[in-house]
């Protein structure tokens, strides 16, 4: 295919690309700065394959990790708040020699030319030009994700993996010309790049954010500027919390994408009421984003669903026996090409050519799909199998609780009981006894935590996403 | 992939696929019955490997051309409309056996089965399945081409070209869950097909027409039953036409896509002023239908030109020495794979890597592209290139005129000369004179049509497109 930015530029060259801040390029405006960078970055990269990029969510990063994709070279992104430890490995496994930096970035890497942003717009410019095609079939990016236990995994995305994950969102949620998608999330995460991608596929324009700043997040999806945001559910709870009363959202704000986890029947009702589709999502990063999805439509009837497979996506429940749950297993064109370095693990996450995702899940009697948790995540406890997930999502029902996590910890008698980590609503809490009488009239008696604790935080990833076993990490105390 | 409909009705049971009349179906209930017929159908066509569907715009036909999609066998579309002698030719380039007709049909081919709709649905069923997947390499379809010299062509489209000229053309119009298509196009021409496609990929449902029933149409529009229509340009005049005064489209219409040539500006005014967007289109049987439109934004900014490239379509004009004009060529993942049992002539049209479309064409400063006609269609006048279409074109805006062609005739002096073929608005007329004044006022004088004739009728092919080379065997008679 013809370079995505390049084919973008000629089709729609005035329509907004990307906004930040109180700044807005057009399509052709934000090539402008990406050929100028592309000239800059052509020499000092001219014998590298693979160019690493630390930064925040900003215009300047922005910019250059389109600069990069323009030459050719495949994107290796780093998270910023890793350690110099984790990020070390991360160079060393991708054979980085250059690492593309903001200027805040404070961290060195021994034999690494080290790149910030300042450096760059110093260059001068010479003669390059950007690629003319996008290969389908080559790695565009590289994002590490780690396990539970063992060194990260470098997964290998395609531009056939991007495209397409482009291609099955749009399939399933619609678009517009003139649409606006707002990336909060990081973009190098998944969840990010792949707004970035869209942009280019769909001609459509990002709201950048380099935080997740909830008042002005309202006012533009009040103002009519936006139309789709990705968050996760306690970005969304947060939104409709901090949303002035009597007041709604425009029209225009069709979707909220919602991944890494289930969100509650009030928030759903909330969203409901302000006539916003919740479309709750599963993806990972070696599916180049989601591969499931419930529909708004869908939302209150399978309310814990992460829903049907996107369009070009199948999905498979393997299951042991007469068992109802079993592995989570995929097939689609937005699957990793690999692990970088690690083709041994790669091919042991295939079954049958089915590439299994590490969750446990299960179908309903029409196809919806609905996920327990990761199998490291399941707490067996006196022979039955526990999934955090379920019963987080049983007690985000209570208004009083702002987030709440659940983890097994070692038990004598039962092997292991799940306990649960609650952060409560400013001003409000729950006594022990309510939280336990609430279990009880929700949940099978064994999944009942056996002990309530508050926490003031969450270790979570860079994504947001929850990770339970760092919990017991946490300084907590017993809710009395 | 997974077979589109299985995975269609998977995702999306229960919302519109099809209606015809008053009869409405689910994918649900679509695919019951077309199951139906693919257990009828496995036995008669297990040895086939192609099978040729003549069927008019009806539901049986609609059904009839998924099961044979789901058996896994090439459908080999023909236009009812064509002779004995030109469906033999086809019939035997295909080697085709068995035909399934409708019963209404009353052409004999010998040596072909020929299965009428009605013994169809009196077939036993047998156990039989429909394939599993659709792999985007394989031959989905054969539609013939006819060139103004030669045998017609069987252009042959992969499951992957239908694909993404589905998914090129909704990355341009933009889509919705819920959107429905009315076809009131063959289906058995790329531009009806398409629709189907379209059907499946992005669960839309399509409103079926036997004919252009102008007024049902536009009560289905004005209802707010459909977002989008295929038409040509006539097509479009007489919806608007037929509109009554003082009404209105219902904004669910978004989109009016028109082939089959340029409309003109009253016609685009008065769509503008009811809210509806033209995108005007240009593509062929060899790329699966549009690859090239014009957003309707632009339409009256850029009257005349089809538009630019769709998102996975490359266009280059090939120009000799410093000409303006020059040969359209097209790079497209929805270009055909070959021309049945004619691999040299498929070749042939091949100019470096690019596929030569035949037509004359030219870029403006800001990359939209303007057709000035087939090559063939061509008047070399006196040694100057004379395209119809510019003086149709011109014409087009007389509102006295509802239809007008042009042809080039053999003329001593000047080699050849145009002449307009002209059908009026009921009622209306214009003279010679007047005709010849205008064309003095809009055209360089070579371009003024030497004669003025009415005809009653236009040749056209089953697709609605004018063929200017048998214009010249029309009765008519000169304008006074």
């Amino acid at each position: 295919m013809k370079n995505w930015l390049l084919q973008r530029v000629d089709l729609t060259p005035n329509r907004l690309a990307v906004r930040f801040n109180a700044q807005e390029l057009t399509f052709k405006e934000l090539n402008q700065r990406v050929q100028k960078l592309v000239r800059k970055l052509g020499a000092p990269l001219a014998a590298e394959q693979r160019v690493a990029i630390i930064t925040p969510n900003n215009l300047d990063g922005y910019l250059l990790i389109l600069a990069v994709q323009q030459l050719g070279k495949t994107i290796v992104f780093l998270n910023r708040r890793l350690s110099q430890r984790e990020l070390a490995y991360q160079l060393q496994d991708a054979a980085i020699r250059v690492l593309i930096q903001d200027d805040d970035y404070e961290l060195r890497f021994t034999g690494i030319s080290q790149l910030t942003f300042s450096a760059i717009k110093a260059l001068p410019e010479q003669a390059c030009h950007a690629v003319a095609t996008f290969d389908l079939d080559d790695v565009a990016t590289i994002m590490y994700t780690s396990g539970t236990t063992g060194n990260p995994k470098g997964v290998m995305q395609t531009f056939g993996n991007h495209f397409y994950s482009a291609i099955g969102s749009a399939l399933n949620l619609g678009m517009l010309p003139g649409d606006v998608w707002i990336a909060a999330v990081p973009l190098f995460h998944i969840s990010g790049f792949s707004i970035m991608t869209k942009s280019l596929i769909y001609g459509m324009g990002v709201s950048l954010y380099d935080h997740f700043d909830v008042d002005a997040i309202n006012t533009e999806l009040q103002n009519g500027q936006a139309s789709t945001i990705s968050v996760v559910p306690v970005m969304l709870k947060n939104m409709l919390a901090a949303l002035p009363a009597n007041t709604t959202y425009h029209p225009n704000f069709r979707t909220v994408l919602l991944g890494g986890g289930p969100t509650d029947m009030p928030t759903l009702e909330r969203a409901s009421k302000l006539g916003v589709a919740i479309v709750q999502s599963y993806g990972m990063t070696e599916t180049a984003s989601q591969v499931v999805a419930l529909a708004g439509e869908d939302a209150a009837r399978k309310l814990g669903s992460v829903g049907k497979p996107l369009f070009p996506v199948e999905i498979r429940v393997k299951t042991a026996a007469d068992a109802k749950t079993g592995r989570v297993q995929v097939k689609s064109p937005t699957l990793t090409v690999g692990y970088l370095n690690n083709e041994a693990k790669y091919q042991a996450a295939f079954d049958d050519g089915w590439f299994d995702t590490g969750d446990m899940g299960w179908f309903d009697e029409e196809g919806y799909l609905y996920i327990q948790g990761r199998e490291g995540d399941m707490i067996s406890s006196g022979g039955e199998n526990v999934f955090p997930d379920e019963i987080e999502s049983a007690y985000a029902a209570l208004p009083e609780i702002e987030t709440i996590a659940v983890a097994g910890v070692p038990d004598e008698k039962w092997g292991a009981v799940p306990v649960a980590y609650i952060k409560f609503v400013p001003g409000q809490s729950l006594t022990q006894a309510t939280l336990r009488a609430f279990g009880r009239q929700e949940l099978a008696h064994f999944k009942v935590p056996a002990k309530f604790v508050t926490v003031t935080d969450f270790p979570r990833t860079a994504s947001g996403k929850l990770q339970r076993h760092l919990l017991a990490e946490q300084s907590f105390e017993i809710i009395p």
